[in-house]
Protein backbone atom coordinates (compact mmCIF):
# COMPACT_ATOMS: atom_id res chain seq x y z
CA UNK A 1 0.00 0.00 0.00
CA UNK A 2 1.12 3.40 -0.52
CA UNK A 3 0.01 6.84 1.91
CA UNK A 4 -3.47 8.32 0.84
CA UNK A 5 -3.69 10.95 -1.39
CA UNK A 6 -3.70 14.25 0.37
CA UNK A 7 -6.75 16.31 -1.48
CA UNK A 8 -6.25 19.13 -3.33
CA UNK A 9 -6.27 22.47 -1.01
CA UNK A 10 -5.44 20.15 2.34
CA UNK A 11 -2.76 18.77 4.19
CA UNK A 12 -1.76 15.69 5.57
CA UNK A 13 -2.38 15.61 9.45
CA UNK A 14 0.69 14.63 12.07
CA UNK A 15 2.06 11.49 12.35
CA UNK A 16 3.43 11.53 15.71
CA UNK A 17 5.53 7.88 16.85
CA UNK A 18 6.33 8.14 20.24
CA UNK A 19 9.50 5.80 21.75
CA UNK A 20 7.35 4.50 24.75
CA UNK A 21 7.09 4.88 28.38
CA UNK A 22 6.16 8.71 27.80
CA UNK A 23 5.63 10.87 30.64
CA UNK A 24 1.84 10.42 31.70
CA UNK A 25 1.01 11.88 34.91
CA UNK A 26 3.86 14.04 35.85
CA UNK A 27 4.93 16.94 32.97
CA UNK A 28 3.49 15.15 29.60
CA UNK A 29 4.27 17.22 27.26
CA UNK A 30 4.41 15.05 24.29
CA UNK A 31 0.81 14.24 25.04
CA UNK A 32 0.09 17.40 25.57
CA UNK A 33 1.20 18.73 22.59
CA UNK A 34 -0.83 16.00 20.94
CA UNK A 35 -3.97 16.72 22.63
CA UNK A 36 -3.00 20.66 21.71
CA UNK A 37 -2.55 19.79 18.02
CA UNK A 38 -5.91 17.82 17.51
CA UNK A 39 -7.67 21.63 18.80
CA UNK A 40 -7.18 21.21 22.59
CA UNK A 41 -10.51 22.06 24.21
CA UNK A 42 -12.05 21.03 20.64
CA UNK A 43 -10.25 17.65 20.29
CA UNK A 44 -12.10 14.76 19.35
CA UNK A 45 -9.71 11.98 19.81
CA UNK A 46 -9.69 8.14 19.58
CA UNK A 47 -7.72 5.66 21.56
CA UNK A 48 -6.88 2.27 19.80
CA UNK A 49 -6.02 0.51 22.75
CA UNK A 50 -5.27 -3.24 20.45
CA UNK A 51 -2.20 -4.03 20.46
CA UNK A 52 -2.35 -3.92 24.38
CA UNK A 53 -3.74 -7.11 25.69
CA UNK A 54 -4.40 -5.49 29.41
CA UNK A 55 -7.93 -4.65 30.14
CA UNK A 56 -7.22 -0.74 31.49
CA UNK A 57 -4.89 0.49 28.60
CA UNK A 58 -7.64 2.59 26.68
CA UNK A 59 -9.50 3.45 29.48
CA UNK A 60 -6.19 4.51 31.23
CA UNK A 61 -5.56 6.92 27.60
CA UNK A 62 -9.37 8.31 27.58
CA UNK A 63 -9.16 9.74 31.34
CA UNK A 64 -5.21 10.98 30.69
CA UNK A 65 -6.52 12.66 27.36
CA UNK A 66 -9.52 13.65 28.88
CA UNK A 67 -7.55 15.72 31.88
CA UNK A 68 -5.49 16.84 29.30
CA UNK A 69 -8.85 18.98 28.23
CA UNK A 70 -10.11 17.30 25.23
CA UNK A 71 -13.42 17.46 23.99
CA UNK A 72 -14.15 14.10 23.61
CA UNK A 73 -12.02 11.12 23.77
CA UNK A 74 -13.56 7.71 22.93
CA UNK A 75 -11.81 3.67 22.70
CA UNK A 76 -12.26 1.40 19.80
CA UNK A 77 -10.96 -1.82 20.14
CA UNK A 78 -10.80 -4.59 17.60
CA UNK A 79 -10.28 -7.94 18.99
CA UNK A 80 -11.33 -9.96 15.43
CA UNK A 81 -10.34 -8.99 11.82
CA UNK A 82 -14.81 -8.58 11.28
CA UNK A 83 -14.49 -5.93 14.14
CA UNK A 84 -12.14 -4.21 11.42
CA UNK A 85 -15.01 -3.59 8.96
CA UNK A 86 -18.06 -3.17 11.15
CA UNK A 87 -19.37 0.34 9.55
CA UNK A 88 -20.62 1.48 12.99
CA UNK A 89 -16.57 1.81 14.05
CA UNK A 90 -15.62 3.06 10.97
CA UNK A 91 -17.95 5.83 11.46
CA UNK A 92 -16.57 6.48 14.67
CA UNK A 93 -13.03 6.95 12.97
CA UNK A 94 -14.30 9.24 10.47
CA UNK A 95 -15.34 11.62 13.03
CA UNK A 96 -11.81 12.56 14.61
CA UNK A 97 -9.41 14.42 14.86
CA UNK A 98 -6.68 12.48 16.44
CA UNK A 99 -6.51 8.68 16.71
CA UNK A 100 -3.83 7.05 19.40
CA UNK A 101 -2.41 3.60 18.76
CA UNK A 102 -1.25 2.09 22.33
CA UNK A 103 1.40 -0.14 23.19
CA UNK A 104 1.74 -3.73 23.43
CA UNK A 105 2.69 -6.04 20.04
CA UNK A 106 2.88 -4.29 16.87
CA UNK A 107 1.67 -7.96 15.22
CA UNK A 108 -1.47 -7.79 16.94
CA UNK A 109 -2.13 -4.70 15.01
CA UNK A 110 -0.82 -5.50 12.07
CA UNK A 111 -2.46 -9.39 12.05
CA UNK A 112 -6.12 -7.89 13.15
CA UNK A 113 -5.94 -4.55 10.98
CA UNK A 114 -3.79 -4.50 8.48
CA UNK A 115 -5.37 -4.27 4.86
CA UNK A 116 -8.97 -3.83 6.74
CA UNK A 117 -11.28 -1.27 6.32
CA UNK A 118 -9.99 0.24 9.28
CA UNK A 119 -6.25 0.46 7.89
CA UNK A 120 -7.57 2.22 4.71
CA UNK A 121 -9.56 4.88 6.47
CA UNK A 122 -7.00 5.29 8.90
CA UNK A 123 -4.82 6.24 5.88
CA UNK A 124 -7.28 7.91 4.68
CA UNK A 125 -8.16 10.13 7.65
CA UNK A 126 -4.53 11.18 7.69
CA UNK A 127 -4.07 12.18 4.40
CA UNK A 128 -7.56 14.42 5.25
CA UNK A 129 -5.99 16.40 8.35
CA UNK A 130 -6.31 14.02 10.99
CA UNK A 131 -3.10 13.37 13.36
CA UNK A 132 -1.99 9.86 13.90
CA UNK A 133 0.35 9.04 16.85
CA UNK A 134 1.03 5.87 18.34
CA UNK A 135 3.38 4.80 21.31
CA UNK A 136 5.84 1.66 21.08
CA UNK A 137 4.21 -1.12 19.56
CA UNK A 138 2.07 1.55 18.08
CA UNK A 139 5.19 3.73 17.00
CA UNK A 140 6.48 0.85 15.02
CA UNK A 141 3.49 0.14 13.24
CA UNK A 142 2.94 3.47 11.08
CA UNK A 143 4.98 3.26 8.55
CA UNK A 144 4.63 1.14 5.53
CA UNK A 145 7.83 -0.89 6.82
CA UNK A 146 7.94 -2.54 10.08
CA UNK A 147 10.25 -3.86 12.51
CA UNK A 148 7.66 -7.07 13.43
CA UNK A 149 10.37 -8.14 16.08
CA UNK A 150 14.21 -8.54 16.62
CA UNK A 151 16.70 -8.79 18.82
CA UNK A 152 18.15 -6.03 21.65
CA UNK A 153 21.94 -5.53 22.68
CA UNK A 154 23.81 -6.98 19.07
CA UNK A 155 26.10 -6.08 16.78
CA UNK A 156 23.82 -5.69 13.09
CA UNK A 157 23.45 -8.99 11.45
CA UNK A 158 20.72 -10.67 8.95
CA UNK A 159 18.83 -12.54 11.99
CA UNK A 160 18.39 -9.79 14.40
CA UNK A 161 15.45 -8.12 12.98
CA UNK A 162 12.39 -9.41 11.28
CA UNK A 163 10.00 -6.35 9.03
CA UNK A 164 6.57 -7.02 8.19
CA UNK A 165 4.33 -4.86 6.24
CA UNK A 166 2.74 -2.00 8.92
CA UNK A 167 -0.07 0.66 8.47
CA UNK A 168 1.53 2.56 5.95
CA UNK A 169 0.91 6.35 6.76
CA UNK A 170 4.55 7.03 5.18
CA UNK A 171 6.70 5.02 3.57
CA UNK A 172 9.89 6.73 3.92
CA UNK A 173 10.94 5.60 7.48
CA UNK A 174 11.26 2.27 9.44
CA UNK A 175 10.86 3.04 13.27
CA UNK A 176 11.92 1.53 16.27
CA UNK A 177 11.06 2.42 19.99
CA UNK A 178 12.59 1.82 23.77
CA UNK A 179 15.94 2.82 21.26
CA UNK A 180 18.84 3.66 23.56
CA UNK A 181 16.82 2.03 26.49
CA UNK A 182 16.98 -1.40 24.95
CA UNK A 183 19.55 -0.91 22.77
CA UNK A 184 18.32 -1.22 19.40
CA UNK A 185 21.17 0.57 17.05
CA UNK A 186 22.01 -2.81 15.89
CA UNK A 187 18.66 -4.09 14.84
CA UNK A 188 17.76 -0.34 13.11
CA UNK A 189 20.72 -0.85 11.09
CA UNK A 190 20.15 -4.45 9.91
CA UNK A 191 16.95 -3.06 8.80
CA UNK A 192 18.46 -0.24 6.45
CA UNK A 193 21.19 -2.66 5.35
CA UNK A 194 18.10 -4.80 3.57
CA UNK A 195 17.55 -1.87 1.81
CA UNK A 196 18.92 1.87 2.15
CA UNK A 197 16.14 3.77 0.92
CA UNK A 198 14.82 3.43 4.07
CA UNK A 199 15.23 6.72 6.95
CA UNK A 200 16.01 5.27 10.21
CA UNK A 201 14.00 6.36 13.24
CA UNK A 202 15.05 5.24 16.65
CA UNK A 203 13.23 6.78 19.43
CA UNK A 204 14.07 7.11 23.20
CA UNK A 205 11.34 6.67 25.81
CA UNK A 206 9.67 9.43 26.71
CA UNK A 207 10.41 11.12 23.33
CA UNK A 208 8.02 11.89 20.17
CA UNK A 209 8.73 12.96 16.52
CA UNK A 210 6.21 14.90 15.21
CA UNK A 211 6.14 14.14 11.46
CA UNK A 212 4.77 17.52 10.20
CA UNK A 213 2.62 17.56 6.11
CA UNK A 214 5.74 19.12 5.23
CA UNK A 215 7.68 16.31 6.25
CA UNK A 216 9.64 17.47 8.77
CA UNK A 217 10.06 15.51 11.81
CA UNK A 218 10.21 17.82 15.19
CA UNK A 219 11.89 15.88 18.40
CA UNK A 220 9.58 16.69 21.66
CA UNK A 221 9.83 15.04 25.17
CA UNK A 222 12.78 14.22 27.52
CA UNK A 223 14.99 12.10 25.11
CA UNK A 224 16.55 11.48 21.76
CA UNK A 225 15.90 10.94 18.21
CA UNK A 226 18.32 8.94 16.58
CA UNK A 227 18.43 9.19 12.57
CA UNK A 228 20.60 6.97 10.61
CA UNK A 229 20.47 7.81 7.11
CA UNK A 230 21.75 5.49 4.46
CA UNK A 231 21.98 7.76 1.62
CA UNK A 232 25.39 7.97 1.11
CA UNK A 233 26.20 4.61 1.68
CA UNK A 234 28.62 3.15 0.10
CA UNK A 235 29.37 -0.47 0.94
CA UNK A 236 27.24 -2.96 2.93
CA UNK A 237 28.13 -6.44 2.82
CA UNK A 238 24.27 -7.66 3.82
CA UNK A 239 24.48 -9.36 0.48
CA UNK A 240 27.30 -11.68 0.95
CA UNK A 241 26.56 -12.18 5.22
CA UNK A 242 24.80 -15.44 6.75
CA UNK A 243 21.92 -14.82 9.11
CA UNK A 244 24.79 -14.78 12.40
CA UNK A 245 27.46 -13.10 10.78
CA UNK A 246 28.01 -9.02 11.49
CA UNK A 247 27.29 -6.91 8.68
CA UNK A 248 29.12 -3.99 7.96
CA UNK A 249 27.77 -0.57 6.76
CA UNK A 250 30.09 2.03 5.13
CA UNK A 251 29.27 5.72 5.09
CA UNK A 252 25.77 6.19 7.06
CA UNK A 253 25.17 9.54 8.54
CA UNK A 254 23.80 9.64 11.83
CA UNK A 255 22.03 12.39 13.47
CA UNK A 256 21.51 12.66 17.64
CA UNK A 257 18.22 14.92 18.28
CA UNK A 258 16.78 16.24 21.01
CA UNK A 259 13.59 18.65 21.82
CA UNK A 260 13.36 21.04 19.18
CA UNK A 261 15.82 19.94 16.55
CA UNK A 262 13.78 18.91 13.29
CA UNK A 263 15.28 16.21 10.30
CA UNK A 264 13.21 17.06 7.19
CA UNK A 265 12.28 13.11 5.61
CA UNK A 266 12.71 14.63 1.85
CA UNK A 267 15.85 16.97 1.89
CA UNK A 268 17.37 14.35 4.59
CA UNK A 269 18.85 17.93 6.56
CA UNK A 270 18.82 17.92 10.34
CA UNK A 271 18.62 21.22 11.95
CA UNK A 272 19.07 22.54 15.66
CA UNK A 273 15.52 24.17 14.70
CA UNK A 274 14.48 26.09 17.76
CA UNK A 275 17.67 25.36 19.25
CA UNK A 276 19.95 27.67 17.22
CA UNK A 277 17.89 30.57 18.88
CA UNK A 278 20.63 33.35 19.37
CA UNK A 279 22.72 31.60 17.72
CA UNK A 280 24.75 32.75 14.51
CA UNK B 1 51.81 14.34 25.71
CA UNK B 2 52.30 13.91 22.09
CA UNK B 3 53.16 10.36 20.11
CA UNK B 4 56.66 9.64 20.28
CA UNK B 5 58.44 10.78 15.88
CA UNK B 6 58.96 7.97 14.43
CA UNK B 7 63.14 8.27 13.22
CA UNK B 8 63.79 8.81 9.26
CA UNK B 9 63.43 5.95 7.28
CA UNK B 10 61.62 3.55 10.03
CA UNK B 11 57.71 3.21 10.56
CA UNK B 12 55.56 3.51 13.52
CA UNK B 13 54.85 -0.47 14.97
CA UNK B 14 51.00 -0.63 14.92
CA UNK B 15 48.85 -0.17 17.62
CA UNK B 16 46.17 -2.29 18.57
CA UNK B 17 43.49 -1.98 20.82
CA UNK B 18 41.11 -4.93 21.37
CA UNK B 19 37.46 -4.89 22.37
CA UNK B 20 37.70 -7.18 25.23
CA UNK B 21 36.51 -10.97 25.61
CA UNK B 22 38.79 -11.88 22.66
CA UNK B 23 39.09 -15.10 21.59
CA UNK B 24 41.66 -17.01 24.20
CA UNK B 25 41.39 -20.96 23.57
CA UNK B 26 39.54 -21.62 20.01
CA UNK B 27 40.15 -19.65 17.12
CA UNK B 28 42.55 -16.81 18.80
CA UNK B 29 42.78 -14.94 15.38
CA UNK B 30 43.48 -11.54 17.07
CA UNK B 31 46.05 -12.76 19.48
CA UNK B 32 47.45 -14.74 16.60
CA UNK B 33 47.62 -11.91 14.44
CA UNK B 34 49.32 -10.06 16.61
CA UNK B 35 51.88 -12.79 17.40
CA UNK B 36 52.65 -13.49 13.45
CA UNK B 37 53.06 -9.62 13.11
CA UNK B 38 55.49 -9.25 15.68
CA UNK B 39 57.54 -11.90 14.46
CA UNK B 40 56.22 -15.42 14.25
CA UNK B 41 58.81 -17.87 15.97
CA UNK B 42 61.17 -14.74 16.27
CA UNK B 43 58.95 -12.72 18.60
CA UNK B 44 59.83 -11.29 21.80
CA UNK B 45 56.45 -10.54 23.69
CA UNK B 46 56.04 -8.65 26.73
CA UNK B 47 52.79 -8.93 29.07
CA UNK B 48 52.02 -6.18 31.20
CA UNK B 49 49.29 -7.19 33.19
CA UNK B 50 48.85 -4.33 35.75
CA UNK B 51 45.51 -2.82 34.98
CA UNK B 52 44.35 -6.85 36.61
CA UNK B 53 43.65 -6.94 39.90
CA UNK B 54 43.88 -11.28 39.33
CA UNK B 55 47.29 -12.72 39.88
CA UNK B 56 47.14 -15.36 36.85
CA UNK B 57 46.44 -12.94 34.52
CA UNK B 58 50.08 -11.93 33.33
CA UNK B 59 50.70 -15.88 33.41
CA UNK B 60 47.55 -16.94 31.16
CA UNK B 61 48.77 -14.06 28.25
CA UNK B 62 52.43 -15.63 28.44
CA UNK B 63 51.20 -19.33 28.00
CA UNK B 64 48.79 -18.36 25.47
CA UNK B 65 51.46 -16.19 22.70
CA UNK B 66 53.57 -19.39 23.65
CA UNK B 67 51.38 -21.74 22.50
CA UNK B 68 50.77 -19.24 19.24
CA UNK B 69 54.49 -19.94 18.39
CA UNK B 70 56.33 -16.72 19.95
CA UNK B 71 59.90 -16.82 20.92
CA UNK B 72 59.98 -14.83 24.13
CA UNK B 73 57.00 -13.76 25.91
CA UNK B 74 57.68 -12.05 29.40
CA UNK B 75 55.55 -10.73 32.14
CA UNK B 76 56.16 -7.16 33.73
CA UNK B 77 54.07 -6.13 36.31
CA UNK B 78 53.81 -2.61 38.08
CA UNK B 79 52.50 -2.28 41.86
CA UNK B 80 53.85 1.23 42.25
CA UNK B 81 55.13 4.36 40.36
CA UNK B 82 58.47 3.54 41.27
CA UNK B 83 58.47 0.45 39.98
CA UNK B 84 57.95 1.96 36.42
CA UNK B 85 61.05 3.96 36.96
CA UNK B 86 63.22 1.12 38.02
CA UNK B 87 66.09 0.52 34.92
CA UNK B 88 66.41 -2.90 34.64
CA UNK B 89 62.71 -3.38 33.93
CA UNK B 90 63.09 -0.55 31.22
CA UNK B 91 65.42 -2.33 29.95
CA UNK B 92 63.06 -5.76 29.52
CA UNK B 93 60.55 -3.23 27.73
CA UNK B 94 63.83 -2.12 25.50
CA UNK B 95 64.30 -5.21 23.34
CA UNK B 96 60.20 -6.34 22.46
CA UNK B 97 58.86 -6.77 19.29
CA UNK B 98 55.35 -6.32 21.13
CA UNK B 99 53.79 -5.38 24.14
CA UNK B 100 50.72 -6.59 25.40
CA UNK B 101 48.51 -4.64 27.86
CA UNK B 102 45.54 -7.30 29.50
CA UNK B 103 42.35 -5.87 30.76
CA UNK B 104 40.88 -4.54 34.09
CA UNK B 105 40.84 -1.03 35.26
CA UNK B 106 41.95 1.41 33.17
CA UNK B 107 42.69 4.40 35.57
CA UNK B 108 45.08 1.38 37.68
CA UNK B 109 47.33 2.12 34.19
CA UNK B 110 47.19 5.86 33.93
CA UNK B 111 47.48 6.39 37.82
CA UNK B 112 50.41 3.73 37.77
CA UNK B 113 52.05 4.61 34.98
CA UNK B 114 51.21 7.48 33.41
CA UNK B 115 53.58 10.07 33.22
CA UNK B 116 56.59 7.78 33.76
CA UNK B 117 59.87 6.21 32.01
CA UNK B 118 57.43 3.23 31.13
CA UNK B 119 55.27 5.14 29.59
CA UNK B 120 57.54 7.49 27.39
CA UNK B 121 59.29 3.90 26.49
CA UNK B 122 56.59 2.35 25.38
CA UNK B 123 55.72 5.32 22.87
CA UNK B 124 59.54 5.96 22.14
CA UNK B 125 59.24 1.48 21.52
CA UNK B 126 55.92 2.10 19.41
CA UNK B 127 57.68 4.95 17.12
CA UNK B 128 60.63 2.26 16.57
CA UNK B 129 58.59 -0.06 15.32
CA UNK B 130 57.43 -2.14 18.45
CA UNK B 131 53.83 -3.15 17.96
CA UNK B 132 51.58 -2.54 21.09
CA UNK B 133 48.13 -4.25 21.82
CA UNK B 134 45.39 -3.82 24.58
CA UNK B 135 42.24 -5.44 25.30
CA UNK B 136 39.70 -3.61 26.91
CA UNK B 137 40.97 -1.50 29.55
CA UNK B 138 44.02 -1.73 27.69
CA UNK B 139 42.56 -1.11 24.60
CA UNK B 140 41.19 2.65 26.14
CA UNK B 141 44.85 3.61 28.01
CA UNK B 142 46.43 3.69 24.74
CA UNK B 143 45.44 6.96 22.90
CA UNK B 144 46.09 10.12 24.06
CA UNK B 145 42.15 10.48 25.15
CA UNK B 146 41.43 8.14 27.65
CA UNK B 147 37.30 7.19 28.77
CA UNK B 148 38.55 6.67 31.98
CA UNK B 149 35.03 5.53 33.29
CA UNK B 150 31.22 6.33 32.00
CA UNK B 151 27.67 5.07 31.77
CA UNK B 152 26.38 2.22 29.76
CA UNK B 153 22.66 1.85 28.20
CA UNK B 154 22.27 5.94 28.25
CA UNK B 155 21.62 8.78 25.66
CA UNK B 156 24.41 11.01 25.34
CA UNK B 157 24.75 13.83 27.89
CA UNK B 158 27.71 15.19 29.51
CA UNK B 159 27.79 13.30 32.97
CA UNK B 160 27.96 10.34 30.96
CA UNK B 161 31.44 10.22 30.56
CA UNK B 162 34.95 10.98 32.12
CA UNK B 163 38.10 11.51 29.56
CA UNK B 164 41.22 11.74 31.03
CA UNK B 165 44.94 11.47 29.45
CA UNK B 166 45.75 7.97 28.31
CA UNK B 167 49.31 6.54 27.01
CA UNK B 168 48.99 8.68 24.20
CA UNK B 169 50.05 6.26 20.83
CA UNK B 170 47.83 7.98 18.97
CA UNK B 171 45.85 11.38 19.47
CA UNK B 172 43.28 10.72 16.82
CA UNK B 173 41.35 8.41 18.40
CA UNK B 174 38.81 8.15 21.56
CA UNK B 175 39.01 3.94 22.19
CA UNK B 176 35.52 2.35 23.70
CA UNK B 177 35.19 -1.31 24.27
CA UNK B 178 32.70 -4.01 25.00
CA UNK B 179 30.67 -1.85 22.60
CA UNK B 180 27.70 -3.15 21.93
CA UNK B 181 27.70 -5.73 24.17
CA UNK B 182 27.14 -2.88 27.11
CA UNK B 183 25.25 -0.26 24.94
CA UNK B 184 28.21 2.84 24.61
CA UNK B 185 27.36 4.99 21.49
CA UNK B 186 25.72 7.26 24.44
CA UNK B 187 29.03 7.72 26.01
CA UNK B 188 31.36 7.27 22.97
CA UNK B 189 29.12 10.55 21.20
CA UNK B 190 29.43 12.26 24.30
CA UNK B 191 33.19 11.81 24.07
CA UNK B 192 33.02 13.29 20.81
CA UNK B 193 30.84 16.14 21.84
CA UNK B 194 33.66 17.63 24.59
CA UNK B 195 35.51 18.36 21.39
CA UNK B 196 34.62 16.58 18.02
CA UNK B 197 38.01 16.79 17.04
CA UNK B 198 38.44 12.80 17.88
CA UNK B 199 37.31 10.05 16.19
CA UNK B 200 35.27 7.83 17.90
CA UNK B 201 36.19 3.84 17.93
CA UNK B 202 33.81 1.68 19.29
CA UNK B 203 35.46 -1.98 19.18
CA UNK B 204 32.65 -4.90 19.88
CA UNK B 205 34.13 -7.92 22.12
CA UNK B 206 36.32 -10.11 20.19
CA UNK B 207 37.20 -7.23 17.79
CA UNK B 208 40.34 -5.28 17.40
CA UNK B 209 41.20 -2.42 15.33
CA UNK B 210 44.59 -2.71 13.73
CA UNK B 211 45.74 0.90 13.27
CA UNK B 212 49.19 0.57 11.03
CA UNK B 213 51.80 3.26 10.46
CA UNK B 214 49.82 4.37 7.52
CA UNK B 215 47.25 5.21 10.08
CA UNK B 216 44.93 2.79 8.22
CA UNK B 217 42.72 1.03 10.63
CA UNK B 218 41.76 -2.87 10.00
CA UNK B 219 39.24 -4.79 11.77
CA UNK B 220 39.76 -8.41 12.65
CA UNK B 221 37.77 -10.75 14.91
CA UNK B 222 34.04 -11.53 14.83
CA UNK B 223 32.66 -8.43 15.70
CA UNK B 224 31.95 -4.71 14.36
CA UNK B 225 34.37 -1.61 15.03
CA UNK B 226 31.42 1.00 14.72
CA UNK B 227 33.27 5.03 13.83
CA UNK B 228 31.73 7.68 14.51
CA UNK B 229 33.13 10.91 13.05
CA UNK B 230 32.30 14.22 13.75
CA UNK B 231 34.54 15.93 11.39
CA UNK B 232 30.85 16.87 9.49
CA UNK B 233 29.18 18.37 12.52
CA UNK B 234 26.73 20.77 12.30
CA UNK B 235 25.55 21.58 15.43
CA UNK B 236 25.94 20.44 19.02
CA UNK B 237 24.03 21.56 21.72
CA UNK B 238 26.79 20.26 24.24
CA UNK B 239 27.28 23.86 25.33
CA UNK B 240 24.08 25.07 26.57
CA UNK B 241 23.41 21.41 28.02
CA UNK B 242 23.24 20.33 31.72
CA UNK B 243 24.93 17.00 33.34
CA UNK B 244 22.23 15.53 32.56
CA UNK B 245 20.55 16.98 30.01
CA UNK B 246 20.22 14.98 26.56
CA UNK B 247 23.57 15.92 24.51
CA UNK B 248 21.82 16.48 20.61
CA UNK B 249 25.12 15.81 17.56
CA UNK B 250 23.59 16.28 14.23
CA UNK B 251 25.86 15.51 11.51
CA UNK B 252 27.53 12.78 12.26
CA UNK B 253 29.29 9.81 10.09
CA UNK B 254 29.15 6.48 11.00
CA UNK B 255 30.63 3.13 9.62
CA UNK B 256 29.98 0.02 10.92
CA UNK B 257 32.92 -1.93 9.71
CA UNK B 258 33.72 -6.14 10.21
CA UNK B 259 36.64 -8.43 9.50
CA UNK B 260 38.45 -6.99 6.44
CA UNK B 261 36.82 -3.49 6.24
CA UNK B 262 38.83 -0.30 6.46
CA UNK B 263 38.88 3.06 7.96
CA UNK B 264 42.06 5.79 7.15
CA UNK B 265 42.42 7.86 10.66
CA UNK B 266 43.66 10.23 8.05
CA UNK B 267 41.37 10.62 5.31
CA UNK B 268 38.30 9.63 7.30
CA UNK B 269 37.94 7.39 4.57
CA UNK B 270 36.23 3.99 5.23
CA UNK B 271 36.56 1.07 2.57
CA UNK B 272 35.25 -2.52 2.41
CA UNK B 273 38.89 -3.57 1.84
CA UNK B 274 39.73 -7.68 1.49
CA UNK B 275 35.30 -7.88 1.58
CA UNK B 276 35.66 -6.15 -1.88
CA UNK B 277 37.31 -8.62 -3.77
CA UNK B 278 35.81 -9.27 -7.12
CA UNK B 279 33.05 -6.59 -6.83
CA UNK B 280 32.57 -3.34 -9.08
Amino acid sequence: MSPSKVPAGGARGYIIPIGGGEQKEHNPVILDRFVQLCGGRDARLMVIPTASKLEDTGARYQRLFSDLGAAEVHVLDFDTRRDAYEPGRLAQIADCDGIFLTGGNQLRLSTLIGGTDVARMLRERNAHGAHIAGTSAGASFLSEHMIAFGEDNVTPHAGSVTLAPGLGLTNRVVIDQHFTQRNRLGRLITALAFNPFLIGLGLDEDTAAFIGPDQTVEVEGSGTLTVVDAEHLKFSSMDQAGANDPVSMLGLTMHVLIRGNTFNLHSREASAGTLAVGKS
